[in-house]
């Protein structure tokens, strides 16, 4: 008994009460230039590739893209990639109406070329249509795997009154947090990580996420003995794959400009990038009287229990022994029991 | 006992530990063109009608909006509506200050009409302001009800190192997702909805839901018997409505421009439309031999608990039967306790 | 055995089932205007200084900002407060890569002042880069503090069918709404907040917080016992602090434009504001046969541990006591045991 109390209330630490809400708040911040070869951009910054701007707990970083430009309001084929989409005469193409996933309006007019049965049905939209195309490994921004992402969490467990930021801002700190990065042995808490760490750390790799895209998670564990200082209550961090490696991770936006003429058109952007999402967990614990005392009622519990499945196994198992169903019963189930406590409530309070 | 473990163990699974902790990464698209009637736009993509463009857990699709054009920096009054806005004499509109829920800074003037005793305080700022009326049926996007929305969701249970996808990309299954439409009964895990499909299952009309707006919830529940084949862990989804019928959603921005002189104006857009909420819940089941020792335990200890209380009832209950008293309890009260022990377990278990 | 079952049944309403599973929709609005100094912008609007502008329950409202105006492409030294910029030759300066939080790509040139002997990489990029300076005090807009917040929370108990929001309209509680202000006595559930009082609620002064920014979390408690009347759920608001001091909250972006000879220019801001984060936390409680049968078992196993811990304490600590030990055990247990179970289960229920 003194060998299972000890087990639940030094080891287990089930004198605590714990409290699991945690309430947080998550800044985050990308780092980083590259150089771009397109046209119009000739430098991305953080201000150019991070959406959305104003980034909390989830954030996007572009590292690829395909561009479909001067796209302009008027007549053109439909992507051939849609299934319905397909036709063999212009009633398959329903005037004033849109196929699935359509990027325009039909015009009712299915579109052959010479010599084709079927063809593909005529809208009404931006054309030229988006380029059906792979993200491409020769636009993406090598660079990517070098920025850097600071993560600022503050959490608070408001039913014991206590909180903690990850960043501890104080004269010798501030130039650690300016040269810092991550890592788990080294730097357990510094709050900068390279973008390239990330993703290894998740067994994926880099160039191959930031080509098509994929999401991450990054986990913030705060497990906190308020019984302890607070020096004691530190983030632990760990990372994961939140994307299998068939799909990848991109959106869509468009910029609308007028050309010469004064007509609207538009370039239309796929991008694709890391996306990484903060997770936020956070266990604390604290002495407690009354978790003491139900805990030792529990391991009490668990000792009738015990001393009841010890009767039954005795009195099941063993029912051959005519001896011992004569017997006087408390006294040799005492022992047996005993023996029986030793081994059935240790393994219960190990969950 | 036999009869009780049996239900624990083969009903209930509680030979298995359970994680309820799920991490899970959402993205969504919503595909889809409608044709408007303003001057501005004349085609309506995905571009243009979503809201964020980097649309993760959470996604707004525009169905409808109130136009305040060619807005500028000047005098005018204050929206009648307000009822800090009224006045009766000069004094009540304090110069340089701004009425609650106001549009601009008074500039310390009462706008009466002639004959009228009170009046509109005038302010400096974006005039005229936005007119005060009810979200219209005309303007509303019927061809919204045909949108698709696309959903792909990842979950990990990070205590089983177990990880899957809604979307199980191969090349037969392609060219099923780019046709098939989410059903219950027929295409339970196809990840494409109608918006109208979406909004129905909830109870809610869809073109009254589009007029003024309403938020929705798509629950996609994942729970998973790890002992068997990962085919058999499939994701289950269900609808919620998340507004209430009087209230609408909505929400404002402006665009700027400069007009012909080179001064500051801007367009009000006050849009309503059709918000989705995505909501992943999980439940990971596992065979664990804790979980096994702990549940016999527990059934144990409710037999005895079971047996305690039969002990009870008969003492209490049955006191008046002076035989029972002075007769030799074990023996008796152990034939009673067997039948008590049939039913109340039984009901504690069913939770 | 009264008196335990009626504080477990009568206080803690143990006969309750309970679901703390809420699904919630959150919609939030910022109203106010502000007259500001900067050349750009003479009238601060919520379709201004609110980011996103389609708020869900995260919300950022600006209220100070850092202007960078008229960046260009180009050449210039890099930021003078990054340490790996620091350099004493050239080569320090890797032409082609980029110093951690860098703002350009350098050119291997290390700019020196004249005696110097340590001076700052060359980088090309948007020069001049960022102007490194403190949130200043005189740019703050001091009318934030009247702005206010305006909540629409939906919820719903799925397990019961149970919804409701914080926003019931009616004819009567449309003026309530349009006057009315969050104050914990007076007006408890009127949901439009002065975002002063907000931020002064969890202790903090709003004029500093609005210069350098902070993050705040506010709360709506749903507890609902739904024995009761739809009248008696009702949402319980408070408010949290969720950044420190030291820290402030900020974000960066850039807007482009070109100049006169058609060059691309942009200006930076760094926006510094009041970050408020909407956390929805609920608790349903309903009738259940089965909770009420399995609290009475538990009170009573509760019991039986209570009297095997008398027992046992008999056992042991009174084991002097020959007297004790050879008369018959249970008839003095059981008054023992009967004081014993008075209070140790009622400790326990204390939870």
């Amino acid at each position: 008994m003194g060998y299972l109390i000890g087990w639940v209330f030094v080891a287990k630490k089930q004198y605590q009460a714990h409290d699991e809400t945690v309430e947080s708040s998550v800044l985050t911040k990308v780092r980083g230039v590259a150089r771009l070869n397109t046209t119009d951009f000739k430098l991305w910054g953080p201000e150019d590739y991070v959406y959305p701007k104003q980034s909390e707990d989830s954030v996007f970083i572009a590292t690829n893209f395909i561009e479909t430009p001067n796209q302009k309001l008027r007549n053109c084929s439909e992507k051939s990639s849609l299934p319905d989409a397909q036709c063999t005469k212009d009633e398959d193409c329903i005037e004033g109406e849109s196929v699935r996933a359509g990027n325009g309006i039909m015009t009712g007019i299915c579109l052959k070329t010479a010599g084709n049965s079927t063809g593909i049905c005529e809208i009404y939209g931006w054309c030229p249509t988006e380029i059906y195309q792979k993200p491409d490994k020769a636009t993406v921004v090598r660079e990517a795997e070098n920025f850097t992402l600071y993560i600022r969490n503050f959490i608070r467990f408001s039913q014991y009154n206590f909180s903690k930021s990850n960043v501890i801002l104080n004269k010798s700190k501030n130039t650690y947090l300016k040269t810092c990065l991550y890592d788990e042995i080294d730097h357990p808490y510094c709050p900068m990580f390279r973008l390239g760490d990330i993703v290894n750390k998740t067994g994926r790799s880099f160039q191959e996420s930031a080509v098509k895209g994929a999401s991450f998670g990054i986990m913030i564990d705060w497990t906190c003995d308020l019984d302890k200082e607070d020096s004691h209550c530190n983030p632990h961090y760990s990372f994961l794959s939140l994307s299998s490696n068939e799909t990848g991770y991109n959106f869509r936006f468009a910029e609308y400009s007028n050309d010469a003429e004064g007509n609207k058109q538009r370039t239309l952007y796929n991008v694709f990038g890391i996306h990484l999402h903060v997770l936020v967990f956070g266990t604390a614990r604290k002495f407690c009287i009354i978790n003491t005392i139900i805990n030792i009622a529990s391991v009490l519990t668990l000792m009738t229990a015990g001393s009841f499945l010890c009767d039954i196994i005795l009195l099941c198992i063993v029912k051959k022994s005519a001896f011992y169903r004569n017997s006087k019963f408390e006294k040799i189930t005492k022992y047996v029991t005993e023996a029986c406590l030793l081994e059935i409530p240790v393994l219960c309070t190990l969950i």
